[in-house]
């Protein structure tokens, strides 16, 4: 869906006769996004939602719409204000800084990545994405390239699924997916249009955040793995093939809370013990079957919650990840068929809701080679694979071409204080962007 | 270690030979606690802690140190008064009323129970006891009554297990369990001196609640049975034999908190897992063997508690219950056991500490006898039974003679909103109370 031109953007023309042989020689090779300034970015930003007397390595609780979250984002405004940007907010908070192309009438570059995080989270997913799409900026900006397509950085609000129950929240509704009523939603006491504008944005102008197909000529977005195949690999980049359906329910298991001392066991309908069956059965069902599809249960929440009560209610996250949207079916399929008997043996109900369904999202063929075609240029060995986590990029690909670039996670750990890139392979990452950003540019 | 006297106090006096035939006649027939006054007040109280926009149906979470609880408290003291009390609260809380005797130097008969609650309890666990304690005093006043001995009613204060991770919290600090550093106790960020000071206690002189042994003539709890032996057995009242040892644990589950859907299943290390296993366990433990010991995980916390992050560390609750104490042991024993296998086989350590230890209380002898009398005159059937739940009488059980009197739980439901106790039976159990009394008053 992407023809190429023989055009790099500001700089001296070249014909090229194939992708796969660029000119090597045409890259600047001072064209980089300054490794300091990315990581003194990064450690300021870590302190906006850091546990008290924490330090870098603490991690991070930056959830969407807490005020460490804006605090967070005013940091990040101001750093693109200081670098020349006139940042703008969108009625769904998604904040965008635009640098002019040579013909502002081709559709944009957009690359980012989001800032907020999961409870306790780590300083790198998303945090790297979007300091490396101002990185890149200031560099075209210090090197005075001028491309053909303006370039748009965006920091995506509300990416990870925990306010509200769900994520990609934002860039969900930039692809069009939202309602006004949507803003009605109720969470932990907070109005979703109410959240929306504590963080900047007008739900009363909500569907103005929808963009159109096309709009953008290609979406880019640096992320960290948060798996280990790079690091096994001994790979500093990543090219993402795509990124991997997920489903997600609530299992409502519903007992008889009573006293835990006056209560034959026989007697009880404990909805912790169903749960703990169900929890296994999620496990299961991802283990039964070839392949690597994961199941998680990850939150429980459990009503009365006291050591002297038998538990009466309890809800359970379920949530099935695989390229494969048939996968998360039949694993859903054998998680219902287990849960009927667990309940039967407990003495309890489990039902299940649909929270959220996305489907497998592909990265664009031209832009995974645009990718590769960076990396090469800087001497950087790369491979693909797919994305088991979720990211911004794949709304994104309901509008228009998209691509995804990974680096390292050491030990494979993320969402977790322990999450890690080194800062070499933050830089690389970076670098490869700002390059990927200029391959794109060529093409049209 | 209580004898007999053949003395009916303020009454004319009788002589009986045994305690088996006590002259029905004596009773009389107009001293009764007022069903109507009994029930306004349980209906009253339950409004303190009540949902919002619920009815007396939907329970109440009236948790120890609470604003529903210094409200509920504030109701009782002001009930008392109205029945020419002068309400006293002691340094640890709990609050005392007394009405004089014809012999001042004779010990008082101490009665009463507690009106907190769990979260999302129900209206009858320690509500019934205390508020039929200010009803048999006003009986007393109400028929002209003279007891020998002084009679004095007793709302203890902190008696579920909620706050601060124990129950019998201030029965225990007046059985003399105390020591000032205990006031700087943090839970849920609150100093147990200030949660304290909050109900109208005084930490500073905590040392001054406790009560020397001896210092009263017996001590008479009534309480819903909370099980479903007395409706079962079609018996209006439950004499107690004795309280359930409880022995109470901690067990901290660590993994790997990490991304739920970059992590391969075999790389996790999740602690909510290991946890679920454990849940089973736990069950097991008090399955494998026979008897009617129970075990009991009710409270789980998890963190961080995301739907899209493998659980990193759980905090479970162990409970174990049974009258006898080296079955508790040889529970605990089969559960570290399991553990063990199960945080080899999910990559996770498991850690127990141990919260709380509550020894088994019997019953005096003398006081079950009473009860039984006092069953007998009122002609309503009983039997003896153990309690599966702790109640502060076995903390009162350390400093004197003790006893409880039991009425029927509909479906043996407590610790819920559910819990129910038919207004009749309240009304039988508050006449046994009232009886009691007046036989214990016989014995010196």
């Amino acid at each position: 869906m992407i023809s190429r031109r023989d055009f790099l953007g500001g700089m001296a023309a070249a014909a090229w006769q194939t992708r796969t042989s660029p000119p090597a020689q045409l890259a600047p090779p001072a064209l980089r996004v300054d490794p300091r300034v990315l990581r003194a970015r990064i450690e300021t930003l870590s302190a906006f939602g850091r546990p008290a007397g924490g330090t870098f390595a603490d991690g991070v609780s930056r959830t969407a719409y807490s005020d460490a979250d804006v605090a967070g984002r005013a940091y990040v405004i101001g750093e693109m204000k200081a670098a020349g940007l006139q940042p703008r907010i969108d009625p769904a908070g998604n904040i965008f800084g635009r640098r002019e192309g040579l013909s502002p009438q081709l559709p944009a570059i957009l690359f980012g990545s989001h800032i907020d995080s999961v409870p306790s989270g780590g300083n790198f997913d998303g945090d790297l994405g979007s300091l490396s799409a101002l990185g890149a900026i200031e560099a075209l900006n210090a090197a005075g390239v001028r491309t053909r397509h303006p370039t748009e950085m965006v920091v995506w609000a509300h990416e990870e699924s925990y306010a509200f129950g769900r994520g990609l929240a934002c860039s969900r509704i930039a692809a069009g997916d939202v309602t006004p009523a949507d803003m009605d939603e109720i969470w932990n006491g907070m109005r979703r249009g109410d959240a929306i504008r504590k963080i900047g944005g007008d739900p009363d102008r909500i569907l103005d955040a929808r963009r159109a197909k096309g709009s953008h000529h290609c979406y880019l977005e640096l992320h960290i793995e948060q798996g280990g195949t790079l690091e096994r690999a001994g790979l500093p980049i990543g090219v993402v093939e795509g990124i991997v359906a997920i489903d997600r329910y609530d299992a409502t298991i519903t007992g008889v809370a009573n006293h835990s001392g006056t209560t034959p066991i026989a007697e009880r309908h404990d909805a912790l013990l169903a749960a703990s069956y169900l929890t296994i059965a999620v496990r299961d069902a991802a283990t039964r079957i070839p392949g690597r599809q994961v199941a998680t249960a990850g939150r429980i929440e459990v009503m009365p919650n006291s050591a002297n009560v038998i538990p009466g209610l309890v809800h359970l996250s379920v949530e099935l990840r695989d390229l494969d949207p048939h996968k998360l079916t039949s694993m859903m399929d054998d998680i219902r068929a287990r849960a009927r008997d667990i309940a039967a043996n407990t003495g309890t109900t489990i039902a299940f809701r649909e929270l959220a369904r996305a489907a497998p999202a592909f990265a664009t063929p031209d832009v995974q080679r645009a990718i590769e075609q960076a990396a090469a240029k800087l001497n950087l060995g790369s491979a693909r694979l797919p994305s088991g986590a979720g990211h911004d990029a794949q709304m994104m690909a309901l509008l228009g071409p998209m691509g995804m670039i990974f680096v390292p996670s050491v030990g494979g750990i993320s969402h977790s204080p322990k999450e890690l890139t080194r800062w070499d392979d933050c830089a690389r990452g970076a670098d490869v962007l700002l390059q990927t950003i200029l391959e794109m540019d060529r093409l049209s």
